[in-house]
């Protein structure tokens, strides 16, 4: 016998759809929202189509924005001539938050891994180098994750850059500041070591 | 700064309202949803409102339906002199599992928790002893959670249930079926042997 009414269960199937959310989870976020007044889950579904409606990709660095070009982008204080390529958008959320860094962005929208059938076609990357090779960039940073996916990504970006006669960079990797020495890895020491400035 | 769209941020928050659900969650959630196809998005906008429209209490047994009273208070095979009290319209559906239960159910939508600020009148108590008030109901069953609050949810509408001539009785405690001797607890092997039966 169906005991949950088949709006309640279609519910809880939309909400097991999305990635690290399981059925009893999803259940439990269902019946949350029908025991809250109708105007909450009003707003909650106007949020999300107004949000899939309005958000796209800037046709320039390919962040999410709600405008034709980013604010980013769109600035003319920046420095439009160094492009900082990061995964997703979130990164570069990290980036402002550092508050030193004045050029534009790239998202590649992931990193390949062949594991996850993630190619190279599947990212942002021919965008990065139509975008490039229109000129007016002298420098990529690339400021993927430090770890296998990030870094091959990295390799792999800048060996397609190169003929394009651009600096191509790597964010520096080395001890984390505020950390301590004896807690850190041999492979962070190793290229701290190897990374080492005049003071 | 502000670098995401402001759209994005409000189904950020609409997402962190949910029970269990925090800050990078909902964040990692949204932009699931803004990386699917437009018809996903409308799909489950529209199951969110149609669940929160359709769905309400059934005015007798308080389980959630899609009907004017639900499948289950509507069955004429049913038992309707016994009543099996349980906290969540998911209790009902594992009582219902074990296919051997044809009395009907009062849902009362939580426990009795004075830390979680939930008393009396939150419940649907009211209800249940409008219900028996009535006449009609032989047995009241109390199938709350075997912890503390639960049993104190049970003795405290046993309480209530006493004046008006009902039997009130409590699911059994004691070994789980399939379960291992010496993995039990002092507290259930103790109940199963004060509940012990002839065989």
């Amino acid at each position: 016998m169906r005991v949950f009414p088949a709006a309640l269960e279609r519910l809880t199937e939309q909400f097991a759809k999305l990635p690290g959310i399981g059925g009893k989870t999803a259940q439990r976020l269902a019946f949350y929202l029908l025991s809250q007044p109708q105007e909450e889950a009003e707003e909650f579904a106007d949020a999300l189509l107004e949000a899939r409606k309005s958000v796209h990709l800037c046709p320039v660095c390919q962040n999410l924005t709600d405008r034709d070009i980013c604010p980013i982008c769109e600035d003319e204080e920046r420095d439009h001539g160094l492009v900082c390529v990061v995964a997703e958008p979130k990164d570069v959320v990290a980036m402002e938050r550092a508050r030193e860094y004045h050029g534009v962005y790239h998202v590649l929208h992931g990193v390949i891994s062949p594991l996850n059938q993630v190619g190279p076609d599947d990212l942002r990357i021919r965008e990065l180098l139509e975008r490039v090779g229109k000129g007016g960039v002298r420098e990529v940073i690339m400021a993927t994750n430090p770890d296998t996916e990030g870094e091959a990504t990295a390799m792999y970006l800048s060996r397609l850059l190169r003929p394009l006669e651009v600096r191509v960079t790597r964010l520096a990797y080395g001890i984390p500041v505020g950390s301590q020495l004896e807690y850190a890895d041999e492979v962070t020491l190793l290229r701290a070591l190897e990374g080492r400035r005049d003071i």
